[in-house]
């Protein structure tokens, strides 16, 4: 292959219009910056649409310009989205969490210690925008995450709420468990709250803020139940 | 006070320049975007030199342009820095941890689930840089962070590192216990793990990552140790 040396070229002019999350749901592709996620896509297999390496490819200065996480990258692949179905005895669910930074470090949570993948009810951020795929430093090619709504899922529902009388510590888990955590502010809606088997809040600070992240409740909720269901 | 309308005005100046790392270093203030971090500082009663509202005190325009976060914002106050001495039954030692959005979520956590706050070892991303501020939602305020080696410190170092023999629930845990975490990559550097009274992992899947990130770790740990250690 000959070094690309047109910002003109197609395959730099794909990368940059995947930056958008219409074109990303029109082509089912995505882009993935950095050398670490371009060998995670290998070592999962993911369907590789192609992979532009600096100094390589590519003239290292065009490939920086078409970076969407501002600074240089040496690597940037083109890969096929990949959905996963529901499942799986710990597996985590996303209703409205619109920070992609927040919606990538929940799949990379989830990787770390679910069996299920992540499942992004109505409202969640993209998980394969540059940022949702940067956060998620790899995972979101090793477990893929799902796409339904929280009453179509199988298994006990666990309603993450600040407002619930017991704590996570506090109530009975028997899997199939799905961690329900909702946004930041709003929390979970009426429906999936209706949904749930059991509701139940993470202890903080009465003088401390008004809640964690989604992202790191998701974690501790994630973890404990990990250690409370013995595989 | 009349509406700023010059991009020259000496405030505006000095947000502009308060992006930079040596120029907050210089001055001991840092800027804070965005109305609820305006309104956390003045619940916790921060040392304010002043705050810009858009459309008040200043043409909206020329506040965005000054915005480091991006996207469009209604208020930015400036803030002399504040720093805590180490203390408290449970607190966080972050150890090179060099991304802002890391060290700021870490802030929240510990505001939300430590009685004493972050202190920031040698390597830290610098708590009052606006991605940091962001990320700490408030808590920056809150619970000032504090500055120190790990040798320093009062209490027993709980080591968290991802090839010790015991989980974070098997060890045991006397207050005051200071939650010690390193890098994503490097972890720990000997010296904290020398000065340590012990060492634990988070256990993840082994076809997961090689880690959860250090906010998430930092955030598990301090729920487990706050859950085993009643007040």
């Amino acid at each position: 292959m000959t070094m690309i040396t047109s910002p003109d070229n197609e395959k730099l002019k794909t990368i940059r219009k995947l930056a958008r999350t219409r074109e990303r749901e029109r082509t089912g592709l995505f882009a993935a910056e950095g050398e670490d996620l371009v060998e995670a896509a290998e070592r999962a297999g993911a369907e590789t649409e192609f992979v532009l390496v600096a100094g390589e490819d590519v003239e290292p200065e065009l490939l920086d310009r078409v970076s969407s996480l501002g600074s240089g990258t040496r690597a940037i692949g083109v890969y096929r989205q990949a959905w996963s179905e529901p499942g799986g005895d710990i597996s985590l669910y996303l209703h409205g969490v619109g920070d992609p930074g927040n919606v990538g470090t929940a799949i990379r949570a989830a990787h770390a210690l679910c069996d299920g993948p992540v499942v992004l009810g109505p409202g969640c951020a993209d998980p394969y925008s540059p940022k949702a795929v940067r956060a998620s430093m790899g995972s979101i090619f090793a477990r893929p995450p799902a796409r339904a709504e929280a009453g179509d899922l199988p298994g006990s529902l666990l309603a993450l709420d600040g407002a619930a009388e017991q704590t996570i510590e506090q109530i009975e888990l028997e899997p199939p468990v799905v961690v329900c955590v909702g946004a930041e502010r709003e929390g979970l809606p009426a429906e999936v709250l209706h949904a749930a088997a059991a509701a139940a809040r993470i202890p903080i600070n009465e003088d401390g803020p008004d809640s964690l992240n989604a992202a790191m409740a998701a974690t501790v909720a994630l973890h404990v139940a990990r250690h409370r269901i013995p595989e």
